[in-house]
């Protein structure tokens, strides 16, 4: 038995990579798993591909939760991506890059989270890679999916409405909140409010299957996922889709805890849910037409759905229309090489 | 026109992302390329997948080579491992984290070789992510690939023989050449020993299509690519087998100029050869009836393809033989956390 604080270095690479396999079942559709030079795995006609990384320092600091709630993240982050293009996820493999005094504690439990997170979602992590790096931690994850009907983000029309589900600007008032030192290294939180958002920032949770079942029933007609932030991802499909958008700044869905806390520290909240990303819900472009039809879905799957602005010929630009008129809506999204 | 030198933090991950999109055309089998969620690709009934990362100060060292050839070996070491399984690569996706300070140079430089090889090779980059890093530059690719008939680590049974392509060494003695400073930073290497085992190191050329070839004609039980060193793979294979092997040591081919350069230094060119690593040449396991078969399709590959032992029944565990007799043979690959 190693103990939890043993670094990776000591135990080696082959050794780790014995103890990540011998926690990993084989199932359904994976005909070589984990430890071959490739997996093989069965496939349809039409497979999505999609990679995401979580990096120390940027991304996720440790300490700032337990390391399970980070390998759910980080394959919820792709999740997301498979259902916003309309598909089902169904197979992962998983890129570590580890500094070599990591304790073998932060493996286990990250591989918790991944294992617990793929049961949850009928994913099987088939594969991966271990390498040494002298800097921060990586957690790479690359999904397939397979999809019949594919939404892309570039089939938003003028006078398509623009929806979101669930609720924003929740995991970025959770970020604020670790910054200010809650529910550090384990620490309680006692109000509700704030463990809200920490686990909506540690642990997000997409309307999955939402995108795909809007795909099949042709309900939807653009999505992409809140990754970014509302302003920063709704400008992306309208350049995408070469339209302008408008947002009603009355209709954003924001979530009540982080409006709470937002207003207690004197803070705007419609800008943590216009700007803040990491909420990880989707934005559809729809005809007003279909809008039942998505209602009905949405009721099904439990999941908020709000019209919050719509679609309009011209050029790829946002405004914000509030009771006040009609202003430019810039995005103030999170840029991964800018200064923030 | 941004000038090279340029920081990816001063031009930010969306505008990086769309220079990357502009060079990377739409192609054969590819529905919804770089831009999306996630990218929508034909597949078959059977896919393979695989990933593997290159680390800044593990991997490689910035200045030891054109940035571009680090674009081509990050494709390659995927390649090798599609191929050893029996498949053929066809999409890639690449992760790159970077240090807001990294010059844009490097991503065009990277792009220029992982374009190029991914010409070469048939293969589609479909997608990626781009995250800002405060540490190293990791570059991760994960490829999907098809396969009919593939061939795992495990197919070796006693009385098979061992066979490789290629030569091995020079991948090992190139390290050893950049780390006595031998052209580094593009300086010119005169003698064509040392550019042989640089290029080795630096741009590795594995037999592509052989294993592949060598699948489909049923000639080949067990596979594997050499990255971690003969020793380290071969025992691999013993252990996913659960037999033994012995290694002749005169049939193992080494590389020519890594003997030479080895011998002028005072070592042994044998121990380069069976636990250098990184040559990306394949290992494989075939009953001796197979072995025509095997030479007809290496003279047609213009690959060159050794017998140097063979599995036995008993412990995973290896020998060499030599004119002095047989003695237990030990892994010395590198452990990718090792102290190495």
């Amino acid at each position: 038995m190693l103990p939890p604080h043993t670094p990776v270095g000591r135990i080696g690479e082959k050794a780790l990579l014995r103890r990540i396999r011998s926690r990993i079942k084989g199932a359904r559709g994976v005909l070589v798993g984990i430890g071959d030079d490739a997996a093989a795995v069965e496939t349809g006609a039409l497979s999505l591909i999609t990679t995401d990384s979580l990096v120390e320092g940027v991304h996720f600091r440790r300490g700032f939760g337990p390391d399970a709630l980070l390998g759910r993240k980080a394959l919820s982050v792709n999740l997301s991506d498979i259902d916003a293009m309309g598909g089902v996820a169904r197979y992962a493999t998983v890129s570590l890059c580890l500094p070599s005094e990591t304790p073998l504690a932060f493996v286990d439990g990250l591989y918790d989270g991944l294992i617990e997170r793929a049961r949850e979602t009928g994913v099987q992590i088939v594969g991966g890679n271990l390498s040494r790096t002298h800097g921060a931690i990586v957690v790479d994850v690359a999904l397939v999916g397979q999809a019949d009907t594919i939404v892309r983000r570039s089939g938003a029309r003028p006078g398509h409405l623009a929806l979101v589900t669930g609720t924003l600007g929740a995991s970025a008032m959770g970020v604020l909140l670790m910054e200010e030192g809650k529910g550090r290294d384990g620490g309680l939180v006692a109000d509700e409010r704030e463990r809200r958002c920490i686990a909506g920032q540690l642990d997000p949770a997409p309307p999955l299957g939402f995108g795909h079942a809007a795909a099949r029933a042709g309900l939807a007609h653009a999505a992409i996922d809140l990754s970014d932030g509302l302003s920063g991802d709704l400008l992306n499909v309208c350049q995408e889709s070469g339209v302008g958008a408008w947002v009603d700044a009355d209709a954003v869905p924001t979530d009540d805890a982080a409006r709470s806390l937002a207003e207690q520290r004197g803070a705007d909240p419609l800008d943590l849910a216009l700007h803040g990303g990491e909420d990880y819900q989707l934005l559809l472009a729809a005809p007003a037409e279909a809008v039942p039809g998505l209602r009905d879905l949405a009721t099904r799957s439990k999941v908020a759905l709000s019209v919050i602005g719509g679609f309009r010929e011209g050029e790829p630009a946002l405004s914000l229309r509030t009771r006040a008129g009609e202003a430019p809506l810039l995005p103030r999204s999170h840029e991964h090489f800018g200064s923030g």
